[in-house]
């Protein structure tokens, strides 16, 4: 299905890291991210979670790079053997890698020195020749955007704190309007008509979530256009339908 | 890097639905499953969050299908538009879509009766010629395993119940070794002698995870191996050298 919100720009996120995969740590970014993003009307389409290997991240920025309008990676530029990403993003991008100078400084200042300034750490001003620097307010390595790439932190703190620096690149898309109904039904007794509903109104984009909980279930509704009116007029199509059924549907204010 | 671990069996996991995506709604399942598959030694090598695009499924689930030992996809089995899991999965492996009349029967149980059994709910019926039944002991629809790929739904509750009847198609790996030493230790000071230990311990994962919070900073170090030996000759090491540095490295228990 094809909805106007396509025309709004896309992003992709991708998560470098093995701890995340294996379970041992639950990631922050991700939401993080797509709720920046969402308030800019930013959609983003596709989030993956990798592994600190070389030939995975270049597959990933190749694909994502080509596909979305921007691309967000989270992980893998510190000053350990594990962090690959700088590398990784330059091949993906035919780039070649080069020590920034500015980002240098801003390590040298950090650490009280150039005495202080060591190999491993030196490898932090490291980034794919043509990149734009990101701001880390917080430990001084910084990010870096190189084409629509946008190379971010692990580090919950210190991403966030980058977010700030970031959002001046981006454009953000037309408003894309939400409403949500709260529905004490069932998702299979009102699937038929909802589809049918979806034909009607190809403007919106219907999301069906049931939810299964101790306490009971039921189910929200979520529709999403960049046409307002559109979204009032099938809400109220949608509560005279459920209501016809003997159930409830309860506009909840985003 | 290649370690033996690579030997374990992998795993990737597709985590269906515009939901999560748009930052809305936190997913609850790949960690779930992480977890899981992480305590069969089974290793989560992909996991990627992708929206109700059919052609979208399609490519990722062909794609993870080829390249990782078991695959497994949350949401999009319900009885509603938006539910195209299984159109995709089917198309993916070349395989048609079949009424599976073991998954009719339980849905007609669930829902009291034939007259009960909707176009919308028999839906939840349809799986890919061949596939084999996962009980889903909350809500009746069930989810399916097909080639290497388990279709299992995105409601936490309900995934959750479905997975005590997917492990009996797993195959655990050999056991995985894991400590980790919580580090009192900046990364970018041992980076550079952690990177030689890494070499003269090719068996040994060494995972380097610093954290900045408010409070403070630190670094967790988490090795991983077949060989538990190893692991400690190596913590050991580490432990010497953080210390000579000033710092203080301890054994967490997992």
């Amino acid at each position: 299905m094809s909805f106007n919100l396509d025309h709004n720009p896309s992003a992709a996120v991708l998560i470098i890291g093995n701890e995340i995969l294996s379970g041992r740590t639950e990631d922050q970014n991700l939401n993080f991210i797509a709720s920046k993003l969402s308030s800019l009307n930013i959609r983003v389409q596709y989030a993956a979670f990798i592994p600190d290997k070389i030939e995975v991240i270049i597959e990933e920025v190749q694909r994502a790079s080509k596909r979305f309008n921007y691309v967000f990676t989270t992980g893998g530029i510190g000053p350990t053997h594990d962090d690959i990403t700088t590398d990784a993003v330059a091949q993906a991008l035919g780039l070649e890698v080069i020590e920034d100078p500015k980002a240098a400084l801003w390590l040298e200042r950090h650490y009280g020195g150039k005495d202080n300034l060591t190999e491993a750490r030196l490898r932090m001003a490291r980034v794919p020749k043509g990149a734009g620097l990101i701001l880390n307010p917080v430990s001084a390595a910084p990010g870096y955007k190189i084409e629509n790439v946008f190379v971010l932190a692990g580090v919950p703190l210190i991403m966030r704190s980058m977010f700030d620096d970031v959002q001046r690149f981006l454009i953000p898309g037309q408003t894309i309007y939400s409403l949500t109904l709260r529905c004490s039904t069932g998702e299979s007794k009102i699937a038929q008509l909802l589809s049918q509903l979806q034909t009607e109104f190809p403007e919106v984009e219907i999301g069906s979530y049931p939810h299964f909980r101790l306490s009971g279930y039921g189910l929200s509704l979520v529709l999403k256009s960049l046409d307002q009116d559109k979204i009032h007029l099938l809400a109220k199509k949608i509560q005279t339908m459920i209501s016809s059924f003997g159930d409830t549907a309860e506009v909840l204010l985003d």
